[in-house]
């Protein structure tokens, strides 16, 4: 039973939601990967309607198509709506708001046309479809990852901070030295190629023509080529220290039953008693 | 004796299995050294062929050579099936199908002209003699660093279905902000030119010019340069994990049971007993 | 109260000081944030004052608000250095001299016109904020990462002294075999060219046309993609062991004296005893 | 006394000996600082010689300053020779080839002009004087980075050779997919592109313009994004565990006298005796 149960559901609604929003059943599990394939299907359809040549022929069977899927994924989510037993919480979770995303664009395209190329949002509710299919093992290290991450934001924070007050310094530095001419045409336009150059993307775009201008510009490659070791560092240390407490992890005191002891470990730190 | 030994094989099968198989033998031996220097020689002739203004020298003996080099791999190829034990095993194996591909496409260019530049795949075979000549450290290291990535499958594959999510979705978003005039002519020309920009490689053949794209674009690139920190913590952690196991787990203490000891101990270092 | 500390300032000074200096108090704290605000807006002025088609429809106000800002932080300068024990000290210190940093550029820029762009060296100031406003988790984790790269600082400058070599000899290198034809008119510019490449920012401005000088390139590729492991190396080998230490290293067991208890421990994991 | 030390020299030789190889005297510790400026002013002038419009003004001195310090580094040179107790040996080491190098160009280019742009190897002579002048710190800090290389060799190796397997067969099929037209002249330039992509350098001076070529690029790009993480976690892995030793390296048992205990050891591994 999800977290959204069904309460106290009966009849027709009991049942969509244990075929929706659960997978432990037969019925469950074949919706589960019905909706995938449609995901996946309306997704193509998306971006084989935007390629030119192939609107120009089959443009109509494409439109057709988008709606058929539009009007399904509304319906379901009527129904998801219908079938919990908090329909407010579920609208404002995270994959509620997905699955609202996924059907307004093509609804957005009869008013701005063209809006219905936002409808590839629609890849994110197969992240919950993961999920619902009960993949554990991709699940658990998708959460490792994101505890990692979690775990880091801090130093994440303080770093992008930094590299932000970088750019800004270095953007307005090089729109002095080397000027419109050089396409540096404004501060902000310069902090521009100063991400592109410190993330090392380095699209060439916009390059330092005066010679001062490419000296600023390698002392900046060559921070950003160092600086990139910081957030590398970061999650590469978070991950091997959850690595060694996932090694400790698995044997439990047996006189007070607590976790997570070091792998070398003969006493509980807990209770003292030996392991 | 290789896995897919002689078995009941005779006379010249028994000895061509020796030979090509096995390197234990002096004869073996030097059957791997003039293989890889055929392999190289053909994979140079190849790449020389494609060279314009060599082809329209040398062209004949270029492609006389490249014959010449097919049919020595095909009779090798022939002979190779004759001398194991199992020859459909041989040939759904993974070298089985590189032999194969190796010499398919000389023949094939007689139908489809160019095909043979295709035998570059020639190289790989060279991984086999790696490990047909026993270089034995090289071979371990090369299994630890397969271990590490196979261990860390999952994680990899998480990671590269939310990055192919990320690069479908600001792929969308900036086929509708800079549209077909900036060079974004549809949504997979646009997820093109964000895997462009997320990977750091940044070719500039496709790059925004609105100023809310050079915001989308400043975005994804920082979003990239700080995402690659996660491959890297993976693998990292992985392989200081497999160094750790690998350095020290395999013995354990016998009077006090612990492990962990660094492998030229002789007492423990927890108890003093000996090892 | 901060190092710089009020000492035996009276009346106004010493009311301004716990203001200005400290953040323990509401006024205090209020103008911590008044303070932020302040400058992100001048910030942000100066980026609009760079923008042409911005600067031509609302020049005059953007160059009021420019001043304001400016006669504001140049107050505050004054009231800092009228406030503080050691004046001379705080003018001294990097923060003292970041505050002046921000003021110089406006008044300069009516000598030198332009030079205001410069006044972005304000979003450094935003640092101290962070300090003051006692960010506590912020400040320990920005200090973990300046931690970590100090106690790396002589492994950085061997390496950046290594890069910078054979930056030299590849810049001659590529000048001799390309020459001024495909854009490296001099060394300098070569070498321009080598970090252009080793760091793999790689804008194309310059590039090799000649065969040998694409081969030299692609092992220069090839070694800046292998040696970029070695800051994220060091970065990271030391977050680690940071992380460590400071994980686990500080408390002793009484009665055996084994070390890098786990910090919940309660008992020593090694005898059992009470920590 | 160095390792090539002056065995039985005498007079002006044994002197020379002293202050050329050693540094522990004054004169010693001052002809290494002079030797640094001299070295570096001469990489000045190569430089600026390189640099067309520096040369049209100041070509002549540039000229005399390059033969004043040939010639200076040619008798240092010799006087090397004269006063180690091996001339030979010195003559083949590393650093005797560097010193070699290092005037060869100049006499070369009265031969080959343009050769003398290859004096900047001189930066590598500095090098030595870092060992020479005992800045003991920093020659330990790039033996550790060494070491971690050293131990890394192999599996950089294998790690090396699949990447140019990788980048031979995606030069060839790209070759075959794109063809002249978009600049895919020949297997060798599109195996340079492949090395461009792959390495995420990405200079865009030829680049994919079919729908399936950019399909192939972009599975490269997303290969060398990740595989960059196989060398980085190799270093890391090394220089954590190097880190490791150095941690433990500092107790040694006293009645054994082994070194290189785990942190945590309470009797020595070697002897069994308590710590």
């Amino acid at each position: 039973m999800s977290e959204l149960g069904p309460g106290k559901l009966r009849g027709w609604r009991a049942t969509a939601h244990t075929i929706i929003f659960e997978s432990d059943t037969k019925a469950g599990r074949a919706f589960d990967v019905a909706l995938i394939v449609a995901i996946l299907c309306s997704v193509v359809v998306v971006l084989l309607e935007s390629m030119q040549f192939v609107d120009a022929r089959y443009g109509a069977q494409l439109r057709t198509a988008e709606w058929f899927f539009t009007v399904l994924f509304t319906v379901e989510y009527v129904v998801r709506l219908a079938s919990v037993g908090r329909p407010a919480r579920y609208a404002r979770s995270f994959f509620g708001a997905v699955d609202l995303l996924a059907i307004l664009p093509t609804y957005l395209s009869l008013v701005v046309p063209g809006a219905q190329a936002l409808a590839v949002v629609r890849t994110l509710r197969i992240l919950r479809v993961f999920r619902v299919l009960k993949l554990a093992y991709y699940v658990q290290e998708s959460e490792t990852l994101m505890t990692a991450l979690y775990a880091s934001r801090r130093k994440i924070a303080v770093f992008t901070f930094s590299v932000l007050s970088l750019v800004t310094i270095f953007g307005a530095l090089m729109y002095l030295v080397e000027g419109p001419a050089s396409g540096f045409t404004s501060i902000p336009r310069g902090m521009y190629w100063a991400i592109v150059t410190l993330t090392t993307v380095g699209y060439g775009d916009i390059s330092p023509k005066s010679d001062l201008g490419q000296v600023i510009s390698s002392f900046i490659m060559i921070l950003g080529y160092g600086i990139i070791a910081v957030p590398t560092g970061i999650v590469t240390a978070e991950l091997t220290r959850s690595a060694e407490r996932g090694l400790a992890s698995k044997i439990a005191c047996p006189s007070c039953g607590a976790g997570r002891h070091q792998p070398d470990a003969t006493f509980c730190r807990a209770c003292g008693s030996r392991l």
